[in-house]
């Protein structure tokens, strides 16, 4: 094992969209692991939306990462060295130790991979927190019915674009709202969606949800917020459900937007509207992995990755996906 | 019977706060009932906050009453003659023939009411709409514990006067925003609230919220909306439930308020929202009513009703409760 491990530091609280002299890479001291624990090489580290919230220097559901603390997140790694019984060297474990290229951690903190069921990198995907995220999010929240229309903000991210595919399992028309056009082809030609809009080339966001939505919305889940969903909301129907996931076009404003009430439409059309957090859910995880892996094996579920190569280009991978520069999920292989 | 009955037409759709003149006073023939039909005469009629939105011109969750048309409302008459068996000439009945004097009516459509068990006036008020509003639109969406802190905004009005004691018998702690200082000290001294503020004397509703809910708030019943909602929302602890059931800060503005957007925190304190208007309950309505009257028999609802009398003066009372200007439920005698 090596003497170090290298790890991003929080180095400044961004002010706006981050930037990378936000992070600070730093080389640690790799401890030796205790009875109980291995030493793990990280392969893949994800990037995702949340990560910007957790960064603002105020609590929030969770306490903020702090300046000169390491930043977190979700990994994937290969056993180098064991001293628990339950490891070996050369097991794939995915668990949260953030932003670092070498781990000593108990292993009762990471849950071993098998390969032959699917690539390691979908346990940080749509076999991992994203696929949880789309899959109890929208289901549990949402509660489809055949034949309902569905629009999904932030279609073609890591949750977007497996809530689109779930949602045609379910038998919904659905419309995806996301933010180039290759995005657009690829949600409607390869994943399924029934259509789909560029919100970056497109004026009047309620005329083209209108089009597409002739029966009006009965759920919307929200990757994005802003003008996006103020546009959506005009168009839920009566007893239309919202699952708020994410609200990527507020994380980077330097003060808090104004915009539309939406209370007397939550009134009026008898809206419910419930935001949540994924790790809600944990104590159902196994149930939706196995779903999940299972419409994988039926050619149902499809998933995109796109990997930026080198530990060192994670802060550039982390601002590139919040400025919308992915298509699917977004990994660095370490 | 007499030949003609008095009735309100909407002449013109309101512009912000309704003007009597918005009404206009006509006399119309009175059919002779039919078989299967009674004659009633109007002893009250309600005015409630939700008759705003029905006169907006536009369709909401239910057709606009047009210029010229009869006013909706709820009902509370005698019946003077009859041509059905269910009911006798004396009898008090409930329905919502609007407001016009006299009606008459398919027995059908009208409840018979039992002047023993309670003033008939009550099936206007707490075991009527606003009782069962209070009832469901607080117990179904905001699924209090005993302990959780509850906040009601319009809560000396017909429904929130409710809510706060239904919230007591809940064994929650429960704070009251109202508009004026006997309001104040009616809900508190009479009502049980625990504590209450005038929300237009206090500046900073943040900070006397802040002062008043020293564990946050779990639940929201709101009446009002704006910035008394923008306020609570701020101080929403994680899971809390809102119950979206007025929004008379809203209604007569002319052109639509902006606010702070609410998603971002619907999202990080994984808040549950939603919307209703009380027919949805309409199957569990006899069980609301039956629960009402047990406790108001045991004392522990209390109700209020302000009456203003002769029918003249309806559309008075309307633009009067929207000014806030009631304690408890608004009636006119007719």
């Amino acid at each position: 094992m090596p003497a170090t491990s290298r790890r991003f530091l929080l180095a400044a609280v961004p002010v706006g969209l981050p930037k990378e002299s936000d992070f600070k890479l730093v080389e640690a001291p790799l401890p030796a692991p205790d009875p109980g624990q291995v030493v793990v090489k990280t392969v893949y580290l994800s990037v995702d939306p949340y990560m910007r919230g957790r960064i603002t220097g105020v609590r929030t559901y969770a306490d903020p990462v702090h300046v000169g603390e390491l930043m977190v997140g979700g990994t994937v790694g290969q056993v180098i060295e064991s001293r628990d019984p339950s490891l070996q060297p050369g097991d794939y474990v995915v668990g949260a130790w953030g932003w670092q290229d070498h781990v000593s951690a108990p292993a009762a903190y990471l849950r071993k991979l098998n390969p032959q069921v699917a690539p390691v990198s979908t346990a940080l995907g749509v076999l991992g927190m994203p696929g949880m995220t789309a899959y109890f999010g929208f289901l549990d929240l949402c509660q489809p019915k055949a034949g309902e229309t569905v629009v999904v903000s932030g279609a073609a991210g890591a949750v977007g674009s497996l809530v689109g595919q779930i949602a045609k399992i379910k038998d919904c028309r659905v419309i995806g709202i996301a933010g180039a056009d290759d995005k657009i082809t690829y949600i409607v030609n390869d994943l399924g969606y029934d259509s789909a809009f560029n919100y970056k080339t497109t004026t009047d966001y309620g005329a083209r949800l209108k089009d597409l939505c002739p029966k009006g919305i009965d759920c919307y889940f929200d990757n994005v917020g802003g003008v996006i969903s103020d546009a959506v909301f005009t168009l839920l129907n009566p007893f239309a459900r919202v699952s708020v996931c994410g609200q990527i076009s507020q994380y980077n404003l330097q003060s808090p937007e104004q915009g539309p009430r939406l209370l007397s439409q939550i009134l009026v059309k008898q809206l419910k509207v419930e935001g949540f957090i994924v790790t809600r859910f944990q104590e159902r995880w196994a149930q939706g992995i196995a779903q999940m892996a299972q419409w994988m094996k039926e050619g149902r579920i499809k998933y995109h990755e796109d990997i930026v190569e080198g530990f060192e280009n994670t802060p550039r991978a982390f601002i590139d996906m919040l400025e919308g520069k992915n298509t699917g999920k977004m990994l660095v292989k370490a």
